[in-house]
């Protein structure tokens, strides 16, 4: 890498070198499975970051982005086209990589198939995008806030189900509509009524559920060992099962192709000074990705 | 079919028309999914056994096969090779079909993988004869009981573990042992905690554990949902993932030729009007499986 080059940053790293990189199956490298929070560099185990007075800031996710200058392990950089446009190409950082690659490498969507998203933010939306791309015939979003219907229709999600408006389980309204259930399911709320919704929507004998949500809960899966018998499983999916230092740089020029739709992800756009709004945005569910200028 | 055929009679039945049967990735008929002690023939939704005073007997799984004449819905009879020696083949009737499929077509166990089996009756002995003839370089047995490990040792296991010896977990002794975990893990032993060591057993970012035990428990999945994002799987198996009518045939002419022992699995024969003895020793463990004769 040179100076200039266009980059994307991912906590996902990929040394290339331990058994999870070596394996086709895995994108989990062994070296960049540190605390989220409490990240540090891992050739000398040090952070890059201090206060004032000495105390160290321990590296946010692999990758402190919320400065106007961070320190990366080269694992973490991901060099892309270089005529990519940045503020675009940072929407595969996390989100869209995670919700898109859920659609297309975990679940492998195909064409003719349905889907049910339960959560429409960034990486539910994202899903529904990939389903979409690999031509699903039937995409179902699920949520709470129907303003989220808004987007989810600007982006090609064919039905929509608030939970809200009726007094039947999500579960059946969707067996009601597909005969039986869809082919894929994805949860993106981080809720474990939810995930069990969302495994439930899917057919007996070959439907998937793919879990996406963060759960910070003491609860196991809500799941009795005898219903995996009835043929639906369950698989979890990090960072869209890309291996980002290998093939995020081919994602990024689908992406520049007009074959993936990041445009309607960017909802809004401040000054970098504005971050706290820009959190807070999110956190009212009002925004899908600020771009912060410097 | 004619008289004198060579049949198999099999509880998980294949209409052939259906939703299922007509679907690549899934063997669980729609028409044959009924209440195991209490099936009924699916034509008409009686039975055809009753006791002297006409009291109706319901069919056992679909096939009631604990008597000397019985009667089955044709979905639920495969044809195979004339010259098949019926006293092996019933083998591929439950118990063999379910572990040897599971490792050939849910867990697909690909040559030089690592195995590790939970409970060594006749669905996991199945399950490990099945990796060994797909070629797994390390098969491990776990058992309370060590006896099973004779057996094992004569069909290719090549590890075994008796959980009272060590005060470790097991799964943390297979990962030692395989730098990492197996790739593959087998449930046989319809147990929660056990499940939850063949769980952790398997390697992160590829690991894969098959349920087969039957749980009659009110508790959900001892697997919390954070922890399939470390990359493990697990997915549930019946009958092996075998379609039986179309694939059975097949199975059977493998095992004529000798590419599958199944000669280790018979260990008693009896005649039929000792059958409640024969029920005794398979619950005491000391059998796999007794044939009866009439
Ligand atoms: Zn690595
Ligand atoms: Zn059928």
């Amino acid at each position: 890498m040179r100076k200039g080059d266009h980059v994307i940053p991912i906590f996902n790293g990929e040394c290339g070198d331990c058994v999870y990189c070596k394996c086709d199956n895995s994108n989990l490298c062994e070296r960049f499975r540190v605390h989220p929070l409490r990240s540090v560099m891992v050739n000398d185990g040090k952070c890059r970051f201090s206060t004032k007075d000495g105390k160290p800031i321990f590296h946010f996710l692999n990758t402190s982005t919320f400065t106007e200058y961070t320190v990366l392990h080269s694992a973490c950089v991901v060099k892309i086209d270089s005529k990519a446009p940045l503020k675009k190409m940072i929407l595969l950082s996390c989100g869209v990589s995670t919700g898109l690659g859920a659609a297309w490498n975990t679940a492998k969507v195909q064409a003719g198939s349905s889907v049910a998203i339960f959560g429409l933010g960034s990486v539910g939306l994202a899903a529904g995008e990939g389903a979409r791309t690999r031509g699903a015939s039937k995409i179902i979003g699920v949520d709470i806030n129907p303003n989220k219907f808004i987007k989810g229709k600007a982006m090609g999600f064919t039905d929509f189900i608030n939970p809200n408006d009726s007094k039947n389980p999500v579960h059946e309204i969707i067996q009601e509509m597909t005969g039986g259930g869809v082919d894929y399911s994805f949860e993106c709320a981080g809720n474990l009524d939810v995930l069990r919704e969302a495994f439930l929507s899917t057919h007996e004998g070959w439907g998937m559920t793919v879990l996406l949500g963060i759960h910070p809960t003491p609860r196991m899966l809500p799941i009795h060992p005898m219903e995996l018998f009835d043929g639906r499983r369950i698989i979890g999916s990090v960072f869209g099962d890309f291996k980002g230092k290998t093939q995020l740089p081919h994602f990024a020029q689908q992406c520049m192709r007009g074959e993936v739709n990041l445009d309607e992800f960017i909802t809004h756009e401040l000054p970098f000074e504005k971050i706290n709004e820009a959190v807070q945005l999110l956190a009212e569910g009002k925004s899908l990705r600020c771009v912060l200028h410097l």
